[in-house]
């Protein structure tokens, strides 16, 4: 190992599905350069995101904690202030925590205004960006509505001769149409067709370069960082460059995953989610033969930009002392079943890719290995932390550090259960079935086996996925899996009571006077609390007993 | 009603049980004042705290939020910075929340250092002190262990020509021995002697009066106003000045709750509590019969100043324009069920006074009237927010306004479950069941006919409180209640699923656009973002629907 610092480089797309890699096995989708980190590093296959829509699945990879825990239940609920974020652990250990892209993270601006923080110190901007310094934060999405025209990507476009109202959407995102018009990205329909801009200047390779000048920077200023770079793509707008634009045709558009069957008796959720417009057009075989391609172009130009970035990290010496993660917020349906966009928690959407190369002599043994370990996204905020060395911070981080997979040193890998979450008060699911706000929460959990989805009020959803790998049969009825329902239930159940709400202290707060309370003494009588004795002589007994125990070195303050 | 401001004024006792008060039924113990209040307002005869030990269940009082969502779990727990208040509540609504006496909050002054709060500013006091502005602290235990002599009372007491090295321990809490040494009120055997102190100089009449002083000081002031006048008492150190010292005797002490048949084959973790030294003291009938006298003799003084404290408000012509509740943080097992102290869920520890007094001429139908639906303490400050005409804010406020029932408006009171937690971290029973920290939280949820309690790696508990009034017969093993547990379980599980995470936004953020959505408009379409659209003709289709709907006054801005 060099004595140079370590770093880690976060890499991770949106919307990514986690079969849509070469090394996933995709028959036609050529992905060499993430195939060879995998080489390098354990590509995981069932790591499970904490929600199935950007904001709160990114909410929890910022901080290591479910859904549950940090609130930000959906897109544009603002993380309330104060929830820590792998930012603030890493900062505590001397890391800087580096944000280049997307974080899809709203400021508690109301919270800050309560408590005093100013949003343009240093404190309030680490708050409004989810822990982060912000090298460059650039959701991705541009649109014209409420358009904020000084994007540092768009001031890019104008100051390299792109001039339009929102370049954004006229080079990027747009192709051209015969007379000069947009053919906008937006639409499915135009996926076909290459995007105006020349695809040295589409947003994967400039936040690739974006990347490169962090790095050189933060390698001149020589402390370690951990560098989030968060990629918009594959996400839509559903248009790409040429020579992606036309890479991939319909021959390389695979059958949908999806059953007749499936909307035969539907459980009332999935049926309503299956009746969304973009269910609907991706239930169609045009859509998928028109975007799959696209889709596909972006995720091959993501692959190539990533080639010129190790090549980079190679150059600069610093692959054998940088951690490198590639993954994704969630994935796509991309019409399987009946379905588009994610949302709901069949595979396609709730299952992510998840590569992790690590460095370290120690990690020699499971290079080039696949891990079918439950992993879940909230693991990549302790593993970070571990791997700077930080003290474990279990009673705020939810997740679990990979570290002992990468090592090959985990016999027992404790997780039983993945969990996720989304909150479907805003889609007119919830208006249509009638449900209140609070009532609109699905919880998705799964042994590895089974995976159950619980909706307040309906019966669950079950599916087999040894038996039924498709996850085309709903199973919520089966009168003989009525046994698996409840020990999912109980398993459930187990997971909210182990919620982490007791952030302030950590476990050890309470463990640090075992010792006395296994010998029968009563560590309150250090604060001069005398709880229950009947006189002096009894309290003198104890007295002398605790006399025999030095006091932990943080003695904890409880008192009645 | 007055033109002049509405006040609230809120009184807590600390380890007051439910059924030690003349209007509750106590057969000798006369009360008189606060019975008058009762017969003034509301008694709730189904209160319950939602922890069985101070500091806990007062985060939730003073949050109005169950402790898994505040995460305050346990005494010295410190409330994280924030996590909002009644008073942020209130002053928002221009109204002081301020405290005269206890509060067992524990500040998170690492939370406010990372946030970059100045502890002595205002927003850092407000921080430290549970959202209350500060009128008197006292938490009203003065152990000489750690002991802080600039407490105001203890200044009280020496500028009383009282000197001690502890003023508060040595005068107000100890009897004098024959030879002048201290016969210390820690100890249970001397509960039946009298506190060295004159009775009007000791803690209950010292807040009460410091109460008066606040009260003249606001009306003086003129903004509406919420105080809290929290005493200590009748919690431990049980001992009190004469001549309540010997105003009951050994015939006013009932017989204990209990039956030798708990102690058969009982639950694992209520046998460990019975195991422990207060409920090992507590069981013996001689500690009842020294103590319950003294416990009988502070609930009678503190009768005696609620008297003084109501004619001073009849005086200053404020009873007809202030909200006077009286309630208590916990109750207190005294022998009963073989405990003592707390901690468990029977009704003697988890159920509390609650009387409500509500000055509008609307609620004179309900003066004098007992009301048995289950309430929380947690509805206090929704109860205080509506009184104050504040706006409900249900997406933090996880209580229920009590106005309905105070004003004879509740046809259909909406609370099915009552939900109280206990941490059992740092007792010595986690030890001797050899738990994690992590699994050492019990839950409890009663729908007022049973009531279960959960401790993960246990069979639950269950109390059948009709045909067992007394909870003598724990009814988690029998059989024929597996359906009760199984339906609790549910109601366990929704309350969980259904807690108060999303803080930042209230849920009319996602209604707002409802009468679109049920029309099958696209809400998203107005922030620009388009999400699963085929074409133009798709598109522009929509957006004449959504021409016909305005947007709401805040639009939402969600996108994906």
């Amino acid at each position: 190992m060099s004595a140079k610092p370590m770093n880690v480089l976060w890499i991770m797309c949106d919307q990514l599905r986690f079969d849509y890699l070469g090394c996933a096995g995709h028959p036609t989708l050529r992905t060499p350069n993430i195939d060879r980190l995998a080489a390098r590093g354990v590509r995981f296959t069932n790591a499970y995101v904490q929600s199935t829509i950007c904001g709160p699945s990114r909410m929890s990879a910022y901080t290591g904690r479910y859904v549950r825990s940090h609130g930000s239940t959906q897109n544009g609920v603002p993380l309330r202030v104060g929830e820590p974020t792998l930012g603030d652990h890493l900062r505590e250990n001397g890391v800087r925590c580096v944000l280049i892209g997307k974080t899809h993270m709203v400021a508690d601006t109301e919270g800050m205004e309560r408590l005093g923080i100013d949003p343009d110190s240093l404190i309030g901007v680490h708050s409004s960006q989810c822990g982060f310094e912000p090298w460059e934060r650039d959701d991705g999405l541009h649109p014209s509505g409420p358009y904020d025209g000084d994007v540092p990507y768009d001031r890019y476009l104008r100051d390299g001769d792109h001039q339009a109202d929102n370049p954004w959407e006229h080079w990027a995102n747009s192709a051209e149409g015969p007379n000069g018009e947009d053919h906008s990205g937006w639409l499915l329909v135009h996926a076909d067709k290459p995007a105006r801009i020349d695809e040295s200047m589409s947003e994967t390779p400039y936040m690739t370069r974006r990347a490169m000048e962090f790095i050189t920077e933060a390698e001149a200023d020589g402390r370690p960082w951990c560098a989030h770079l968060s990629y918009i793509k594959p996400h839509w707008p559903y248009i790409v460059p040429a020579p992606y634009h036309d890479m991939f045709g319909p021959d390389d558009v695979q059958d949908a995953i999806r059953s007749e069957a499936e909307l035969a008796n539907p459980h009332p959720v999935y049926a309503a989610f299956t009746q969304e417009r973009y269910s609907r057009n991706f239930s169609r075989d045009e859509v998928r033969r028109r975007v799959i391609p696209a889709y596909m172009g972006l995720i091959k130009q993501i692959d190539d930009q990533l080639g010129e970035l190790f090549g980079f990290l190679d150059r600069k010496g610093l692959s054998d002392r940088t951690m490198i993660v590639f993954t994704s917020d969630h994935g796509d349906y991309l019409g399987d079943h009946w379905l588009g966009e994610k949302y709901l928690f069949h595979d396609v959407s709730a299952k992510v890719p998840m590569i992790v190369c690590d460095p370290s002599p120690s990690a020699d043994s499971t290079r080039g290995t696949t891990c079918d370990r439950l992993v879940e996204m909230i693991d990549l905020a302790p593993t970070f932390l571990d791997y700077f060395g930080g003290a474990p911070r279990p009673h705020v981080l939810e997740g679990l550090s990979l570290l002992p997979l990468l090592r090959g040193e985990a016999q027992a890998w404790p997780r039983r259960h993945a969990v996720s979450e989304y909150d479907f008060a805003p889609d007119s699911v919830r208006v249509k079935l009638g449900r209140s706000v609070q009532d609109s929460r699905m919880v998705m959990i799964t042994d590895g086996r089974f995976k159950m989805i619980e909706v307040p009020g309906f019966r669950p959803m079950l599916f087999d996925m040894e038996n039924d790998p498709g996850e085309l049969v709903d199973l919520g009825e089966a009168p003989d899996q009525a046994a698996t329902i409840a020990r999912l239930r109980a398993a459930l159940m187990r997971w909210y009571a182990s919620a982490r709400n007791r952030i302030t202290v950590p476990d050890d707060w309470f463990t640090a006077d075992d010792a006395l309370l296994h010998a029968g003494g009563d560590p309150t009588l250090r604060t001069g609390v005398i709880i229950g004795y009947w006189d002096e002589a009894e309290l003198e007994a104890q007295r002398r007993l605790l006399a025999r125990f030095s006091a932990p070195a943080e003695a904890t303050a409880l008192d009645a």
